[in-house]
């Protein structure tokens, strides 16, 4: 199998040094802006260079960001080309146009790298749906909040501090807002669903609120009252609809999810017949994920492309209610108990909670696992 | 696919049920004492009907036991038939007597369930395989003693107390040896270390001390110390050969293994590319483990046999060091410390630590993890 690189950045070269030594996958071209030189392979600045080599049998997108990156990959799969992408943002927002495409031009396409990291999470969701129903995903799908709260929680930082410790460790972004705000969690949770349950989510119904009003004084309220703090989603196939978001969430100290520390992800499904599954590993770096982009190429090899059918619009529906942990703005419903700076509402519903948020900016809300 | 069952308790019936509905694999006869009676399949006493019935492709064993659930597989697999089993001391015992007889036979042989009961811990080994090298292996791999060591710790329970709730609750046999003692556990690691390094482990290279000897005055001493005690396996691939071993271990309060409530499995592998994976699910219970049996049948109609090479006999070496606790007879070694009636060593090679405890069967000894 030729393949050809777009991007040689963290996840490219990553592949690169992957599969140097396998006899089954090699890579022919690499497109790159800048001046690199390999002993085996063409690098080049045009896209054009690899789309219209008829060589090349799949397309390996680690470029990340949404164009070119969606422009590249759509172009590849109309010229008959597979695609393998660690890119979530670019699935999640162009699930609609892409799949249907991918299913005309009978390429293969897969994406396991773009939730988990190193996880084989997706692919895992796969194979779980040839012998069971999935009633529920979700998890700690994000190393950059992960980190923040681990170090909030156990080495008592404040959230700039953390924030500033993560970025020079390289696990937050300079720009951090799209891990922070819950969007790349967003992101990854719609496409698990979308997977799980062979459904195309209305992204816009799903809620998502993140870690970037927290404080310290509210770790410190948690801790006294014996939960940890994690940035969680979850989707779960009800009988009258499909429940999905993504907040804050407390969890019980010495709990699974409790003990997630520095970034490290754990995503969780439950199964009609396994029951609760989790998996655990390094959501991002180099070679975790580069091994999942190399198990995708090995899928193809295999003959499997998208992971399950294409599935119809859905809307989530979120009438669930929660007890939640809200600070920062005056919180105008029931109040079941004061904690420190914050209150814990009555039963709320995720929509209305999430509605009142948008409404107060300055809000940090969590909800009480149950 | 018609399927025969050998067995019709917890797992086979667990088999039955979920596979009622599929298309691609029927359950065609069912081996079985006891008086059953169902509308699509034929119950026999009989071993010859199911292994002289030419259009049964695959045998499925879940008698459980060495004789003659051995004796009926590998009948089956000289009869050209396909074996799934959940049995791990079948395949660890006969691993070296069944492997190249199934190879001879071209028949494909899969026992996924024999480890982590619901988590498809074999099959992603397997597939981990494809992209890169495996490092190590182990965990927690053994739900009864889990629920044991976790009731210990988080009720206070006593070993006896705790070990009739496990009873009560059908988490622990009448007669618990193979698990209180570790056995259960070492037949998983033996096999997941074939697996994982393509090898053939002596069985008698690898120690095993198991949690039988534990008290409630040890597990005092542990929790004001910080830790929590797990039986945990480990065998991990060195460049001068491969250390396997099974021992109660601390582990630190709030990390992972710590974390593993009630009869929870947790397994894990590192990879050279991955790094450290995990697992979490049911490593036990009628539907979990029934779900890997149909899961390994789906991958017989797929074309996958065995997991790895067979690979030849290699025997563990074990002069890696640990500290210990060691209570119950007098330690006669190099002592670092006291904790209340028990005592921390100085570093103790794995085999020396496991040979003074065979020769002070009183003793209850776990390493500290490191």
């Amino acid at each position: 199998m030729k393949i050809a690189l777009l991007g040689f950045g963290v996840v490219g070269r990553g592949v690169y040094d992957l599969t140097k030594d396998r006899e089954d996958i090699s890579v022919s071209k690499v497109l790159c802006l800048e001046d690199v030189r390999l002993p085996d392979a063409e690098v080049t600045r045009n896209f054009r260079d690899i789309v219209e080599d008829e060589t090349i049998d799949t397309v390996v997108e680690c470029m990340g960001g949404l164009h070119p990156a969606f422009d590249f990959v759509k172009e590849a799969v109309l010229a008959g080309k597979n695609v393998v992408t660690s890119n979530k943002a670019l699935v999640a927002n162009f699930y609609d146009e892409l799949l249907p495409l991918v299913k005309e031009k009978g390429v293969r396409f897969r994406c396991t790298a773009a939730v988990g990291g190193g996880i084989g999470w997706l692919s895992e969701l796969e194979r779980s749906r040839r012998a069971q129903k999935i009633l529920s995903v979700g998890g700690i799908m994000n190393g950059t909040c992960n980190y923040i709260l681990d170090s909030m929680t156990r080495l008592g930082l404040g959230y700039d501090e953390a924030l500033k410790q993560a970025q020079s460790l390289g696990y937050a972004e300079a720009k951090p807002a799209t891990d922070v705000e819950g969007i790349d969690t967003w992101h990854k949770i719609i496409l698990s669903a979308n997977i799980a349950f062979g459904v195309s989510l209305e992204k816009e119904s799903v809620p998502v609120s993140g870690i970037d009003k927290i404080a310290a004084c509210d770790v410190e309220q948690f801790t006294a009252h014996g939960y940890v703090c994690k940035l969680l989603s979850r989707a779960e196939q009800g009988e009258d609809g499909i429940r999905a978001f993504v907040q804050p969430t407390l969890v019980k100290q010495g709990s699974l999810e409790a003990a997630v520390p520095l970034n490290f992800n754990l995503i969780t499904f439950t199964g009609s017949a396994s029951d609760r599954m989790s998996f655990y590993g390094q959501g991002a770096g180099r070679y975790p994920t580069a091994y999942n982009v190399v198990q995708d190429l090995v899928d193809i090899l295999a003959g499997k492309g998208f992971y399950s059918p294409y599935g119809g619009k859905v809307s989530a529906r979120n009438d669930g209610e929660y007890t939640y942990y809200v600070r920062g703005e005056a919180w105008d419903g029931v109040t079941e108990a004061v904690w420190g700076e914050g209150v814990i509402t009555g039963k709320v519903s995720v929509e209305a909670m999430h509605t009142w948020r948008k409404a107060h900016p300055n809000a940090f809300i969590a909800a009480l696992a149950e």
